[in-house]
């Protein structure tokens, strides 16, 4: 998977993702009203408005990008219609050739980590058929309960050549609280890695691994020093723009061929026609301010390449 | 909602939970033939059997237990159907007036941690009206992002009154690989434990706080040891039973007054009619055997306590 990922990549020159993490806040009067007004002022109606909204964002974007990385929990919120509009926007982008990355960090003991790789990366057998659920081309992973609970999602991307990005350095501001304290002299997020690398070894792509890592955009020294330690590792990169990640400070997830990283942008992207630079456009266009914002952000990445 | 989870403990002497983590195979042929028959061999007749033998459990342990906790994983390998089976599963507890368990290991950046609070402990705002979505009781969360990522949890606990359980120690073979590390002499586990009783200092509920952790039946020197450090702390235990963890081990996660912790058994309770113990019942009174399984576990634990 990840070397379709990377083709992708080299085929549109843009090493980026754009998160489909729709607020119901982001979303244009003019869509929740026409959703509302089809289905109720009620989770299916927001669900529906969702869909819209993405679907939009999608057909704006999908010529320019490889990737596309839905937030579960912002359809999780809605329950069952938002978790259908979760699905549906998969089937969509993945109809559009993107590659599709579900944010859903999931993780838990061996048997259960299981269930969540047939969910989100393989299929669940019933009788003799085997039936695909959310199918997400790769999914995040949270490494906390470690290996036992990762290796059935690495298990997944053999069986099915998917892929997965285990945390490694978060981007929020409170990751150091663990990941970044010092255990024989070296950060938890360094063991992390390490383990990340050894759960990859055998998930070779290509140049690089199926089993990549997260590496936040808003630590640039960490990002510089966790490229060196894992040189074969993709590193999916959240946290440029609206969480303060720059280019500049982005650059070291990339190797010298300019690969090795995917960079996400959420709110940047999807609300562009909310912020000052792209207000032109106004409500009513708010997909092409996605548009934008997106050539933007490939010319600003492209810039420090 | 601890408050209430003590009351019900104290009222059926049970500090067990019920782990519903219903896998195909733990299913009797009867019950699977039945929904496939109905809803056909796919997802849709797995998720009627699964809520099926779920109902069927719950119809035979409601009154000797104060709780279930459904491991979400299980449903959403099977997709919508499955999740649509976990809402049922989780309404239908409540209506027996069960504290429902998400087990969800939910954790994320601090705005997606806020989501994934809304789906599974309060409502989501759509115009004017707020609406539930999963609405569990308490849900499991984990530590690793830091606090941003769990305080979102911690908010709903004290709006909707709520409650939440945060891993410290899993009970997987692989726990150990970060958790036990050692930072500044003490394990990262300890560290996580800290911050757990920072982050339910607000949020007390008579004795306990509704800020809970998940500490593994299978590690009993660690187990005292938190008990020991974390004194207002209600512990979820899990790993007894099929996972090796005995009533001995797990004895020192309670108090003098026999409180402090909730154990759950799965497999050995929802399966138990597959055990030779067990074996008279037969698989068309699975659930009897379920009923059995319930009372040796209450007394297996009530004699050490």
């Amino acid at each position: 998977m990840i070397s379709r990922l990377i083709e992708k990549i080299q085929k549109t020159k843009a090493p980026i993702c754009v998160g489909l993490d729709p607020m119901l806040s982001y979303i244009p009067a003019q869509v929740l009203d026409r959703a509302f007004e089809e289905k109720g002022q009620n989770p299916e109606g927001a669900a529906e408005a969702v869909w819209q909204f993405n679907k939009a964002i999608v057909d704006a974007t999908w010529d320019l990008i490889p990737s596309v990385k839905p937030q579960i929990a912002m359809y999780e919120q809605f329950g069952i219609p938002g978790l259908m509009a979760y699905e549906k926007t998969v089937r969509y982008c993945q109809e559009k050739g993107l590659v599709v990355i579900g944010d859903a960090k999931r993780g838990d003991i061996g048997s259960t980590s299981a269930a969540y790789a047939t969910g989100h990366l393989g299929s669940v057998k019933i009788g003799e058929k085997e039936f695909p659920a959310f199918n997400t081309d790769m999914v995040t992973v949270n490494p906390y309960l470690g290996t036992d609970g990762v290796k059935p999602f690495v298990d997944a991307c053999n069986q099915f050549d998917k892929g997965i990005f285990v945390l490694v350095k978060t981007s929020n501001p409170s990751s150091g609280e663990f990941q970044d304290r010092k255990i024989d002299g070296r950060p938890l997020y360094e063991l992390v890695a390490d383990k990340v690398m050894e759960w990859g070894a055998g998930s070779m792509d290509g140049e690089w691994s199926n089993v990549g890592a997260v590496v936040g955009a808003t630590y640039p020294a960490m990002i510089a020093e966790l490229r060196g330690l894992m040189p074969r590792t993709f590193f999916l990169v959240p946290g440029y723009g609206a969480q303060g990640g720059t280019a500049e400070d982005l650059k070291l997830a990339f190797d010298k061929d300019g690969l090795g990283a995917i960079v996400n942008s959420s709110r940047g992207i999807i609300a562009a026609y909310k912020k000052d630079t792209y207000a032109k456009f106004g409500a009513e266009h708010f997909a092409e301010a996605s548009r934008q914002a997106v050539m933007d952000m490939i010319a600003d990445i492209g810039s420090v390449l």
